[in-house]
């Protein structure tokens, strides 16, 4: 199952500067993310004229444009749909997805808040917070970071969940002592190993591999 | 399988045009149609500064808005993926697919031709068409229909492709006299024995179901 995380926050707040300031990091540590807009009020898309525009006003109930680079979708829906069924949908090959919105949803949460623009914060300590990004202390039962440290965000989120990544270090010692891999040689090994024990019984999405020889 | 017809034909022959007068006629027989645009050039969609779109300027590998009517996704792609891909990852809930493009594919298609524009057709008898909208009578092997005959291919779509929603239709005769029914008991009726029979072998997607009692 792919980590769904929220970032909320009052009106405003900066929800989405926030997430352009995170997704690099994220991204730079070797992570694929998707992200889902939550739009409670309906949206324009697409560019008038165009024909995938001209498609959708002739009434097609789902329109895509398919390139050698870049796929789009934009389809009618009769319900507000959830991270949960968006996810199982519509995403897939993505180790994260953030959310900007879905406030109300039982969701691992990140609130982005500035004392100088309200005198509280969204949330409260029953909301499941992994981090606060803040601009003074504040006890939501959850660690409380700068407004800008999307570094220390990343590494909670990374411990919390995607320890299952750490499958790609490699590490080889022999009789005692740590081997130092080239690249080339390191991910060899890796592809190797994870390659040949995938099919045996219980070892398809593993989270760790030890191996020894005597 | 969701049945797709491509629009094909030259370059600014009026296929997006065409699809425009189709549409609305498949849709006022009662079916949902999506649309795929095969776009090989790449594409700009989204509009600059929207969240969606700094999402993606931030690296996400895929976005989504969802909103109570509208759903829409943006996301990289590796390589150039075919209708039956793009069926198969993100369109459901649909009853018959038309594209705009695709032209090297073995689906069944429709060419748009104008004589005034080319002097010869994109396709030939080998190009698996199912009709030709001209504006001259043409021997390509499929039936040759007027420009404006979206009547006429729409006829044609139903009869090769979505008999089985001609399934909609009940027939109730009692003693050789056909009983008019309200829509009220059609639907009643035509939902208790599909869902009667639907659990019986053989019997989960049926085209046709006749019931007598004697």
């Amino acid at each position: 199952m792919i980590p769904v995380i929220a970032i909320v926050g009052k009106s405003n707040i900066g929800k989405t500067t926030f997430i352009e300031k995170l997704l690099p990091e994220i991204i730079s540590r070797g992570y694929r993310v998707a992200t889902i807009k939550h739009d409670v009020h309906g949206f324009e898309i697409d560019k008038e004229g165009k024909d995938s525009w001209r498609h959708r006003k002739a009434g097609a109930a789902c329109t895509v444009i398919s390139s050698p680079k870049q796929l789009a979708l934009i389809r009618d829906i009769d319900h507000d749909a959830m991270p949960d069924e968006v996810l199982g949908r519509f995403i897939s090959d993505v180790d994260l997805v953030i959310t900007e919105g879905y406030k109300r949803e039982p969701l691992p949460k990140v609130e982005v808040y500035r004392s100088s623009m309200y005198p509280e914060p969204l949330c409260t300590k029953d909301d499941n917070l992994i981090a606060v990004m803040s601009d003074k202390p504040l006890d939501l039962g959850a660690p409380c970071l700068g407004l800008d440290d999307v570094k220390g965000l990343t590494d909670r989120i990374e411990q919390l969940f995607l320890a299952p990544r750490q499958m790609d270090t490699l590490r080889l010692v022999v009789d005692g002592e740590l081997v130092p891999l080239k690249p080339f040689i390191d991910t060899l090994l890796k592809n190797a190993i994870k390659g040949m024990t995938a099919s045996l019984k219980g070892c398809a999405n593993p989270h760790e591999i030890e191996i020894s020889i005597r």
